[in-house]
């Protein structure tokens, strides 16, 4: 059995505890919490809440923890921390700064001799892997990525800082035109506007203004400028009852050319549609746990991504069973 | 530079030429047949055909041979012979017959330090990395696979076969209902009449009865009897030009749960439209010739499958400038 730990208690971290119920080769040992133990309550009987600042405790009862922090600030300290006393998965999610994040945890996991998985998810993850399969067999060819339907975080977060604005949620929401023509194999030229729509529900304060809100959050740089932006004022009642989902999902799509004079197309399409994009999130990291112990049982040591592990070390399956299933 | 070589210059073995063009890291060093190789031109200037029986002078001239010959008669005795020259990759698909296949390559790749890799393609292939992916995330779930809208060699055959019959193409046709109810997470019990619709273009002979052949292989067993089968008699002008296409594609949707009380539907698609099946099925063989070099020159020996490579073995781009560009 793996012994697993989780490091962080929020949403990642409750898909987790559910994720390992369905993982017959893996055991929840402990929760690790930086609030004060007893006051979070888990769904596991008999499984211990601990204190983080005590983890070093749990050297050698636990085989590979689970980070479930935020990549801001969270992870860029927490993974490499960790990775010299376990083997480690993070969901290190801010792409421009993978390549810095790689670096800090790979040295720290090769001097203390441990496995340390990082960016795994949908995205980065999965989408990442399809994004590379589809590279490597159609090199003639272009990528397009679509996000939604589903809640963006960041964007949800930039909204709620806006003057008057009391709770937001923004749903990312896919273009269908624009993802007919490039399953069309079509390879349009796609400006943000074109891809995806953003729409907002807006909670307001107390005698706010609106229009200033809307105007706002419809001219904000980066975030909203570039796009068609659709803006909802709703109650609190309202806000709770209908957007408190976790529901996300997308497509990564890449079509290219075969054939002497480049006669055919050929598409290749991924897409996730998600009820709850945390607990996918989990079980996408519960899965590369597994790998995580295969590649240390290898000798293997450093930092790792969805690029680097054989697909058969996600499965509790032997090789054998593989081949005469799902070959 | 990978010297490959190609065995078998029909529908693939032109496939896998076309491919290698966009394979700046590989080149193609020659071609084998058993034919009169005087007799068969290809497309790359200087390249030259050789007879299949004198392979053995290639011995130290070739990386990879790709094989692309057959799965009922060619590859049994091919990938394990060929084995013992070279690092070798081919597309065997009669998914009852890889344990023993996989076992006897193995044998013969171990004994002369060679990696073999077999059931490359997209079914088996990128399908079943697919289904693995899938159910290694979402172990509470099920898989669906859809063919389609592709030809079927094997039913096309077997409509050949019918007295009075000259030609035939069979269509393999998704139907879009059950597709649907897959995609939305229903898991419903499908039957194979709910999920193809069987679609023939048949060139009968000058006489033949046409009422009598319908009925033949509309009752043919294994092949036609479990589906609602549609056939159209084309005289051989009209078959010519609008049945010569070799488009084919299809479907993996595995659909789980997720949550504490499994409350969350969590649905991943794979799908491929393909203009020509046998090229894409090239592109997909040369990224994995890829993938066996780099395997060999970790020192590893044996047969693989799509299950045994690390995805960043499939690109010829550094594992840093896969972390940053596709990650």
């Amino acid at each position: 059995m793996i012994r697993v730990g989780i490091m962080g208690y929020g949403n990642l971290g409750k898909g987790i505890e559910c994720a390992l119920r369905d993982a017959k080769d893996m055991t929840l040992t402990a929760v690790f919490t930086r609030r004060s133990p007893e006051t979070v309550s888990i769904q596991t009987p008999g499984v211990p809440v601990c204190f983080a600042g005590d983890i070093e405790d749990w050297k050698e009862k636990i085989d590979v923890l689970i980070l479930c922090g935020g990549s801001a600030t969270d992870l860029p300290e927490q993974t490499k921390q960790y990775a010299k006393l376990f083997h480690v998965v993070d969901s290190f999610d801010t792409h421009a700064k993978i390549p810095e994040h790689f670096a800090n945890v790979d040295a720290a996991a090769k001097a203390s001799n441990h496995v340390a998985m990082i960016s795994i998810g949908w995205d980065p993850g999965m989408f990442s892997l399809n994004r590379l399969y589809a590279n490597a067999i159609l090199p003639d060819g272009k990528d397009e990525t679509f996000w939604g339907k589903g809640v963006s975080q960041g964007h949800s977060d930039a909204i709620r800082r806006v003057e008057g604005v009391k709770n937001a949620k923004q749903y990312t929401i896919p273009i269908e035109e624009a993802l007919q023509k490039v399953r069309a194999g079509e390879q349009p030229a796609l400006t943000p506007r074109h891809k995806h729509l953003r729409e907002c529900f807006v909670v307001a304060e107390d005698g706010a203004d609106h229009k200033k809100i809307e105007e706002t959050i419809k001219t904000m740089p980066n975030y909203f400028a570039d796009y068609d932006t659709i803006v909802h004022f709703v109650d609190e009642e309202t806000f709770v009852s209908e957007h408190s989902g976790m529901a996300h999902g997308g497509f990564v799509i890449r079509s290219g050319k075969t054939g002497l004079s480049k006669e055919h197309t050929a598409t290749i399409e991924y897409s996730l549609q998600l009820d709850s994009n945390p607990e996918f999130t989990a079980n996408v990291l519960v899965a590369f746990a597994r790998a995580a112990m295969r590649l240390a049982s290898d000798g293997v040591s450093g930092c790792k991504t969805v690029f680097d592990i054989p697909p058969a070390y996600l499965s509790d399956k032997s090789g054998e069973e593989l081949r005469k299933t799902m070959l």
